[in-house]
């Protein structure tokens, strides 16, 4: 029995050009896809070493921090939430996580398979979490870790106390993790000011790399506690310690712990470059700029933002309530199929309930704010359209 | 106190093209290159989900298996190693470990983390297990979870009899993992016919991928075992079941897991494409056949094969005995200086012992057998006339 070579292997490849303004990822620069052209480099030579430092520096860079223990982990932005939450934690250690949407659920179920007790603070439905909500979620569960997302993609919320936050869990002795997967780039975030013990982000959206190589960075003090492990973190692959160690940021000579793919690196070097050279507080500014001419053309066209209060509003994923009678997966097939323009329905809380709008990297620009609109507002016209239509059949 | 943006930043990507003929990364082609300049497309777009298709059906046929569990991690090669250990290993489950070179100690250390009661069987110093050694831990030991490497990178040994480890399993109830990282395409894997439950390979060795995609494939007999886990595999990232049903590989509706890196899709579906138009037995034969014109070479050099059985030379990972006297260090160097082609060294008990050739991909070609045997010759000349200048000197 011989399995033969798959048919679908003959057709050459097909990708067609889209703009993604969905949740992300968003679309990269010819900048950072022509570098990833760039000839293969073995992840030992001297040549990658040197590309993994500059990395290194951007991300110190991206979230405002001195801390040696930075790097990449080679995977997508959940083994992100992986490395931070199997570092921290060892077997039975209780875990809070902030639910803002659906992302606190996932870090949880992450921490129980290592062994946690986890409990979980969640905010009204549409809000960010209170300070007050989380100290006595604190008071009742004495955390030794707590994961909270910065910005939750799924909700459009942003979580605005984190330099409050890093202020308590110095107070309770607890390990603050912060997600800043969606939100960096769209919004401050000050690793060291604020006190936050782990950040990872995606590169993949307001960054504007490929996705498959996830910036995060340990603090000194969470670096500690790790070094005081009790057992080994239950994941070689996610080792900090050992990934640290290949990334160069202890001081010790380069071990060999996976091979990393150049490619990746290239793509996200060069994104990090753009960025840095643009400059933090200018992506911020531009990305909150675009949410607010976004915010007001979504008024103006009689549609309303999900969440309510205009200071919880993600600036890099903007959500839209779908107004009554409409069928979002039309609205997003109609902009799709007649502008190659991703414009995303909801996820867990808001499936249904709300259109995403991704306004990162590429996609910040008043252009493309102006585009989007146009779209949204002709591909709803279209889908009530297609409802009286079906109405006069019957 | 602000961290500024790094001033390496400002600088241009460098990123020199070199032949590399160590133990992997290995070059890709331009077709492959240039497929990852291609826009990036979201992760649950279906054209990035057809995409998906076609390499899974790629993968199908390189490990000539029907298994429907057939998909890629993302994330290096380790990330299969530990995604076959991840789904199958229970706490206190006994697992055995076939060691030949490095990988099977690297198996044992992250198979502990996951709570496996881990034993080794060892083969004699350069040489694979056989079946008798084989038989005789698993009496001892009644493993449930039994791990080799196909092919050892670290020492160039290749263990021919899987076919027979295939029926031992099944006859003790165990569960045999096969890496084949360094191995496919350089002999031959017939994952199916032979039993396997568990097989990996590297994207960026044959194959002549990117690095960063791990493909892998899980037996029915796997999944069922998997499928009654009495709790869940302790990482969620490494999740099978899940990862699957991403990959659409149970005729469930697809769920999102994590974000796949469409760049690199675009690299191995090509490089996949590539392998499957020439054929696998083809593949194998040109591997097979530049192996054998290395060794005729290295034996006309005066140099010595470090695995003295000819039938146990791995043919994609090829390992020389660094002759006396001679600076393995040295010898590298001036090839990757004067040629911009690496050579490279031992690793684990190899060390200082053996230099290491890959003839994978791209490399496997007759001339550049001639190429790296004339450079390596070259060399070691040069790094001998440094020592009697050295000697003359005193």
């Amino acid at each position: 029995m011989e399995v033969p070579p798959p048919l679908v292997l003959k057709r050459p490849l097909y990708v067609p050009s889209k703009t993604l303004m969905g949740p992300g990822p968003s679309n990269c620069s010819h900048r950072v896809l022509e570098a990833m052209s760039n000839p293969v480099l073995g992840h030992m030579h001297p040549e990658c070493l040197q590309i993994m430092d500059e990395v290194k520096e951007g991300i110190k860079y991206i979230f405002q921090t001195l801390n040696d223990a930075t790097m990449c982990i080679s995977g997508a932005g959940h083994s992100g939430m992986e490395a931070a939450l199997c570092n921290l934690i060892e077997d039975g250690d209780v875990v809070l996580m902030g639910i803002t949407g659906v992302w606190g659920h996932r870090a949880g179920d992450m921490a129980r398979r290592y062994g946690a007790e986890v409990h979980y603070v969640e905010a009204s439905f549409g809000r960010s979490l209170s300070h007050e909500e989380i100290t006595f979620a604190f008071e009742a569960h004495r955390p030794k870790v707590f994961f909270i997302a910065q910005g939750d993609s799924s909700t459009g919320i942003i979580q605005q106390n984190i330099r409050e936050l890093g202020e308590l869990c110095r107070k309770y002795d607890c390990f603050l993790i912060v997600d800043t997967v969606a939100s960096l780039g769209g919004t401050e975030f000050l690793m060291d000011e604020w006190k936050v013990d782990v950040a990872y982000t995606g590169s993949q959206k307001s960054l504007g790399g490929p996705a498959g190589l996830t910036p995060i960075s340990f603090s000194k003090r969470a670096l500690t506690r790790i070094r005081k492990r009790k057992t080994k973190p239950k994941v070689y692959y996610f080792d900090i310690l050992l990934i640290g160690q290949y990334w160069g940021c202890y001081g010790t000579p380069r071990i060999y712990h996976h091979t990393i793919s150049s490619t990746l690196l290239y793509g996200l070097r060069e994104a990090l470059a753009h960025f840095c050279a643009v400059g933090l507080k200018a992506v911020v500014r531009r990305h909150q700029e675009c949410s607010k001419r976004l915010q007001l053309g979504i008024e103006e066209l009689g549609l309303e933002m999900f969440v309510s209060r205009e200071d919880e509003r993600l600036p890099t994923v903007n959500t839209i309530k779908v107004p009554f009678g409409v069928d979002w997966k039309k609205v997003a097939e109609y902009a799709m199929r007649k502008y190659s323009v991703e414009i995303s329905g909801g996820l867990g809380p808001t499936v249904e309930h709300v259109f995403r709008i991704g306004l990162m990297g590429e996609n910040a620009t008043v252009e493309r704010v102006d585009m989007v609109l146009s779209i949204l507002n002709e591909a709803i016209q279209s889908s009530k359209l297609g409802i009286k239509k079906d109405l006069s059949k019957i």
